[in-house]
C-alpha cells in the first residue's frame, strides 16, 4: 500500500518532479539480487566454489558463482561452480551451495523446496565412477556424528546424452566406524547412482524419461516427524514420491543390505549396517544450490590446474539455476 | 518494482482508466490484515480465546480477537481473550495465542523477538495469587514429556496501579512426576511472579521503573546450541538480559531449590527438582500473543458466566498490541 501511494503521489501536479524521482529509484534498482528473486535468502548461508563464504545473503551476488540470469521471460538465480576450486572440510567436491542456518532433528523436521534447471555438468570424467558428470541439487546432511548426508538429490547426464537422470541417495548413518558407509540410490526419472558405464568412456543407454538441460523440474523434500517425505514433478513426467523413515533403519542387519549395494560399495569393502535408529534426535540441515561432484580425483574431471575461468570456458563446471524455492516448517503430508 | 512500474504506467495519457484502476485497488485492499503487518503470519497457527483455530494465518483475522487496529501513527496486530472461554487441552487459561508450526530441541535452537504494549489486563482478580491480573505475551512450551514451559513472558498490572511490572518465568522440567513442578521467576521491570499481595484486594507496591499500558518495550528470545539469551528493552527503561542454560539445570538437586520456591510453591508441597538435561533434546515451539493469566478458577477473576461480550465491557479480558515480531534461527550471541 505504501509504495503504491507513493506512486500514486507522482501523478499529481508537478510531472517534472515525478520523472526525475521515477529514474532516480529506477537506476538505484538496476542490479537484481538472488534475494530479490528467491526472497528466503535471509535462512540461509553460502560456500562458493572459490571457497568465499557469507552468511548475509539478502542484496548479495558474487560475478561467476552466484547471481541473476534472465532467460527471457523470468529471473533465475544461477549456482556455477568449477571441477576444481576451494572445497570444505569434509568432501573434495566443490560448490555453490546454501547452507540452512536453522538447523532440525528429524522429528521436528522441516520442508525444502525448488524448480529449477540445469544448464550444464562436467563434460569430462570417468564414466565407470558414479559421480561423474553429476551435480548434486539439493540435501539434506546431518551436523553431528559422521555428518552423513539423509539425502542428496543428483542431476546426472552422460556426455553426448540429450537427456540425463535424476536421482536420490540416501547415505546410512553407519552403526560404528563410518568406513563402511554406503548410499542406497533411487531412480526418479531415467537411472541412478548405481548404474555406471562399464569403462571410462562407455555410457548407459540414454534415458527415455530422463530430463534435458534446461528443462525445468521441481523437488519438494517434507520431514514430518521422523518421515521424509519426496515429491518430484516436471512437465511431461510421471510425478515421482517416495517415503523414507529418518528414525527407523531399513538397513540394521546384514541381511538388509540391498543387492544395489553388495554389487557396488561392498565389493569395495563398504558393507556397514546402519544404527537402529538411524538418523533419530541427530542435527540436520538443508542445502541447496550447486555441489558438484565432477572433480580431478575420483571421476578424473578435466580440471586446467584448477584454473576457473579456463574451466569455465571447457565445460568443466556445474552451473544449476533455481526460479522458486522456500525453506520452513514440515507440514502433515497429503492423504494419496 | 512492479507494483512501482505498474502504478507508474497509470500516471500516462489515460488519467480517467488510471484512477478507476487505482480505486479498484484502493478497496479491494481495505481490509488490513496482521499478516500485512507482521508477514511472519504463515509460520504460525492460531488458538483463540473463543476456541477458534486456524492454521492459515496468511490475510486471516478474526473480529474481537485477532485483527489489526491502527492507533494513529502506526498498524498493530492486537490479540484479544477473555478471562473465561474456550482453553486447550492443557490449560484452564483462554488465549488468544500463536503457535509456532516449525518445532524445534535447544541444540538447534530458534528465535523470537517482538514488540509491544499491552492494552489491557484483567482488572478483577485475588491479588495473594499470582497470575492474577497478568497475561503471558510470549512462551517457549515443550511439546513432549510434560509439556512443561522453559519461558513465559509476563506482563502483569494490579488495578489502580498505573505502572505493571514484566517478568519471565523457567519453569523446571520435573525429574519423575511432575506434581512437584514449579516457575523460577526473574524480574526485568518491577516486580515477579512471586510478589503478591498479602490478602485478596492488598497489592504490593506499585514499581518506579515498572511498564504502563500502552507502553512499548521488546523482549528477544534467542536459543543458540541449548543456552537461551533473553533481551528485553524499552525506551526509558534500563536493557535487561539473562542467560539460561536449557541442556544443564541449575535445581537438579534439592538443595539448590531457590529460596523464592521454597518461600511459595514448597509451601503447597510442589518441591521437586529437574532432571540433570533440563530440556536437553526434547522438542519446543514458540508462542507469541496474549495467553490471559486470569481465570474464574484460581484468580477469581470476573467472568459473567463466560459471556464473552459482556467480560470485554467489563473490563475481564487481557489485550495485546504487537508492531513488529520475527521467528527464525537461533544467531550467535552477540559478544558483550
Amino acid at each position: 500500500m505504501t509504495v503504491l501511494a507513493l506512486a500514486m503521489g507522482n501523478c499529481g501536479n508537478n510531472p517534472k518532479k515525478s520523472n526525475s524521482e521515477d529514474s532516480k529509484v529506477l537506476t538505484e534498482n538496476t542490479v537484481v539480487y538472488p534475494s530479490d528473486v528467491i526472497p528466503f535468502m535471509d535462512k540461509w548461508k553460502i560456500l562458493m566454489g572459490d571457497g568465499t563464504r557469507s552468511e548475509d545473503l539478502v542484496n548479495y551476488e558474487k560475478k561467476d558463482f552466484f547471481y541473476v540470469a534472465n532467460d527471457g521471460n523470468t529471473n533465475w538465480v544461477v549456482y556455477k561452480t568449477p571441477n576444481a576450486g576451494v572445497t570444505s572440510r569434509t568432501s573434495s567436491n566443490t560448490r555453490t551451495e546454501l547452507g540452512e542456518k536453522a538447523h532440525w532433528i528429524p522429528e521436528t523436521g522441516g520442508k525444502l523446496t525448488g524448480t529449477l534447471k540445469v544448464k550444464h555438468v562436467s563434460t569430462t570424467g570417468d564414466a565407470s565412477v558414479s559421480s561423474s558428470y553429476s551435480v548434486v541439487v539439493g540435501q539434506i546432511h546431518s551436523d553431528e556424528g559422521h555428518e552423513n548426508e539423509p539425502l542428496k538429490i543428483f542431476y546426472k547426464k552422460f556426455p553426448g546424452h540429450t537427456k540425463g537422470a535424476v536421482f536420490w541417495n540416501y547415505e546410512i548413518n553407519t552403526e560404528g566406524d563410518n568406513a563402511g558407509r554406503w548410499d542406497y540410490s533411487s531412480a526418479v526419472w531415467g537411472y541412478d547412482f548405481s548404474d555406471v558405464g562399464t569403462g571410462e568412456t562407455t555410457y548407459p543407454e540414454e534415458p527415455e524419461d530422463g530430463i534435458a538441460l534446461n528443462e525445468e523440474f521441481s523437488y519438494e523434500v517434507n520431514v514430518y516427524k521422523g518421515i521424509m517425505y519426496l515429491t518430484f514433478t516436471s512437465e511431461g513426467h510421471e510425478t515421482i514420491k517416495f517415503t523414507k523413515s529418518l528414525v527407523k533403519s531399513d538397513f540394521s542387519k546384514k541381511t538388509e543390505i540391498p543387492q544395489q549395494i553388495l554389487n557396488t560399495y561392498a565389493l569395495r569393502g563398504r558393507d556397514g549396517v546402519e544404527r537402529d535408529t538411524a538418523y533419530a534426535g541427530e542435527i540436520n540441515y538443508f542445502k541447496q544450490g550447486a555441489y558438484n561432484q565432477a572433480n580431478g580425483k575420483s571421476t578424473k574431471s578435466e580440471i586446467y590446474d584448477g584454473d576457473i575461468a579456463k574451466q569455465y570456458v571447457n565445460g568443466s563446471y556445474a552451473e544449476v539455476w533455481f526460479k522458486e524455492a522456500t525453506v520452513g516448517a514440515g507440514t502433515i503430508p497429503a492423504e494419496e
